[in-house]
């Protein structure tokens, strides 16, 4: 049979050589329309939306009558593993092929299973367990560690030594398109000798990726290289909001936690760590050695073209003002994993792990605005006369990733969010 | 009708004076039995549990018959809201008083709904949504400052403006009785060049309550000081458990990660708000005045006996290393939870808070051996000839809780926890 990734398919439903969603890519996610308002599971092909759940009744998938195409988010076709992953995306690679009849040729089902993608309402496509943010880009560190340390001090002891992380709020973790208000919290101006309760002044966004975890692992267990890959089921894009000075004055001791926990915007659609396959690559050399358990046998980066977009309520179109790369990480998506479950932590289907801030080596690849501007002492200009340090209310803030294959994209969409005044 | 609460109230059901389980409690649990495996809601009464899902079967309880008491866990019936957990821990107050037949005199009820404690199997009674872990015990934060910066520098410059927490890992709270392993994870002797990989040195506990909360708030808002209170469902023991040596490595910049994920123990037993009600007091008098949204016009104190025993394997009994009161505490439940949401964070049903360890102002009162062993230079004797500053393998620590009234304890039963060698 032939490959699900293999770059010469190609589907009887047009798909642009620009589109995000090729018959390669295939991504899930949980939509509704007005004809049907329940959520359920659709995959993305073209500028359509394939209903799973239309197929699974039509006993099309490979899964049978399961039902698990019907819940509203992907947690329950995730817990089945990832041998049934690997099945699905070959069985629906299959249908939407253009020398494959069963679909293509049945007006009835195509009707029914063929939602125009304009039509479609994109939901949270995981119920999320826990979200966990790293913090693994050394450009990114190093960047936020010369502005408070200065640069002799840039990276922490600890840093070269393992993936360092947080623990986020994941009640608060939302689909691109969701509205973000601006915060407030306890402000502590640098001479004031009080804090006081005010809305957020340093409004940030980060340009990340998300780990979507598709199988637990057990409590006081580890897991080696290959297990943690086995558990990854695919990436979103991830947009890490912080606002910088309720974070500053409340994080130490015990690290970020209300300049963090406000929102955390994914895109809707679940790009399978198999359709990225073709786009492996090493990341950078790591040197001091990692500890054995966080050594890789594999490459587990990915050469993933990253750019962010920001768009002032006055602006037709948003501003280029990041184009980065995902293959700049320092410690891969499979050591953080590796890494988290190390003392016993059980992880669990559902669990999100942000990549932390992804930045490069130029200037250009900066992923948040707090190194952009260089802690606001650098304005940027989007416009003649609209420049920015941090976000202002209305501006929109959009993240776009592909990984550009010969002729085609296996692309994320994107994760958009504008940000309401504080009430 | 008599207040659930009024001390005089007594069951037909023989309770003795030094029970954690009175008439005027009535915590909620989930159980099992071997009788029937199916984890469900009861209540504790003396030496037995009082199965709700075999009075809800039978029409006894105000819910009707909703079905939350055969739930495998509380959040169903939490999520029903603060009106209908009053109504229904007055009704069963009612069905226990010794003074009603409805249940006292007929015998086939009593023996379906009456099940000893001894052939009950206690299950984890929430599934937790989030879990946070505070730091608002200002004897814990000042013990711990002085260990590591010095008397002059002890409290943080923000931990008096508000309380400080961190997201823990929800993944791993588990019930009482659950065995927990030493956790591995980098550690960094003090005058080694580089970290290892081995089984945590300083293995730790830390005497905590836990918030319950029972009801969800909108992301975006904000909550009153009433609003909170109405949300808390109830309170259990907490046991924190710290691995020192992985916190100490890891924490800095973003704070405690796999020092604290490996395991949380906490009390089978829900102890409700309203049972607590009687032993409502005012915490210490915050100096400064908190902002205005953390000013509370109610005393939200607790005057709440805490004590931990820690037991050797060779020891018969366990020996009590601390004895303190959740009264201590600088900032209340009510604080926290308020403070939390402050930012735009939704909580939860089933969130769950940690209060931070519970110290007081004597010695004997230090809720963490860090604390107690003064960071590992002063050893305690538990027996002749055993002693301990951290905690070894086979070790089991026992937290028990209770408020004593006239006659009278509402207790919370107890966490317990016995460490298992690394594997």
């Amino acid at each position: 049979m032939t490959s699900p990734n293999d770059p010469t398919l190609c589907s009887f439903i047009p798909v642009d050589a620009a589109s995000d969603f090729p018959i390669q890519n295939l991504p899930y996610g949980v939509f509704s329309t007005s004809a049907l308002p329940a959520p359920r599971i659709g995959v993305a092909i073209g500028d359509y939306v394939l209903d799973l759940w239309e197929l699974e009744q039509d006993c099309r998938l490979v899964v049978g009558d399961l039902g698990v195409f019907s819940a509203p988010t992907l947690n329950p076709f995730m817990a089945l593993g990832p041998k049934l992953w690997t099945r699905t995306r070959a069985r629906i690679s299959e249908l939407l092929r253009h020398d494959n009849p069963e679909l293509r040729d049945n007006p009835t089902l195509r009707e029914r299973a063929l939602v125009p993608m304009a039509q479609a309402k994109l939901h949270l496509p995981i119920a999320v367990a826990g979200y966990t943010d790293f913090y693994s880009s050394k450009e990114h560190a190093t960047n936020v560690g010369i502005m408070f340390r200065g640069k002799d001090n840039a990276l922490q002891p600890n840093w070269l030594h393992m993936p360092i992380a947080y623990n986020g709020r994941a009640s608060t973790v939302v689909v691109s398109g969701t509205r973000v208000r601006r915060p407030r919290g306890q402000l502590k101006p640098p001479n004031g000798e009080l804090p006081g309760f005010a809305p957020c002044k340093r409004l940030d966004f980060e340009l990340e990726m998300g780990v979507v975890i598709g199988q637990a692992s057990a409590m006081g267990g580890m897991l080696t290289e290959a297990q943690a890959e086995e558990m990854i089921f695919g990436f979103v894009l991830l947009n890490d909001w912080s606002a910088r000075d309720i974070q500053q004055w409340e994080y130490v001791p015990l690290g970020p936690f209300q300049g963090k926990a406000f929102a955390t915007s994914i895109s809707p659609w679940v790009v399978t760590r198999e359709a990225l396959e073709p786009f492996r690559l090493s990341g950078p050399k790591q040197d001091p050695a990692p500890l054995p358990y966080l050594r890789q046998a594999k490459p587990n980066n990915y050469d993933l073209e990253l750019e962010v977009g920001l768009r002032a309520a006055s602006m037709k179109r948003p501003l280029r003002i990041c184009h980065t790369n995902f293959k700049y990480m320092y410690w891969s998506s499979v050591q953080q994993l590796v890494h988290h479950a190390a003392c016993g932590c059980a992880m669990n289907v559902g669990d999100l792990l942000g990549s932390g801030t992804i930045s490069g080596p130029e200037k250009s690849q900066r992923g948040s605005l707090l190194e952009i501007s260089w802690n606001g002492t650098e304005p940027i200009e989007l416009e003649d006369g609209i420049t920015r340090t941090f976000l202002e209310d209305n501006d929109s803030l959009v993240m776009r990733g592909w990984c550009q294959g010969d002729g085609y994209r296996i692309g994320f969409g994107e994760v958009e969010g504008t940000i309401l005044p504080a009430e």
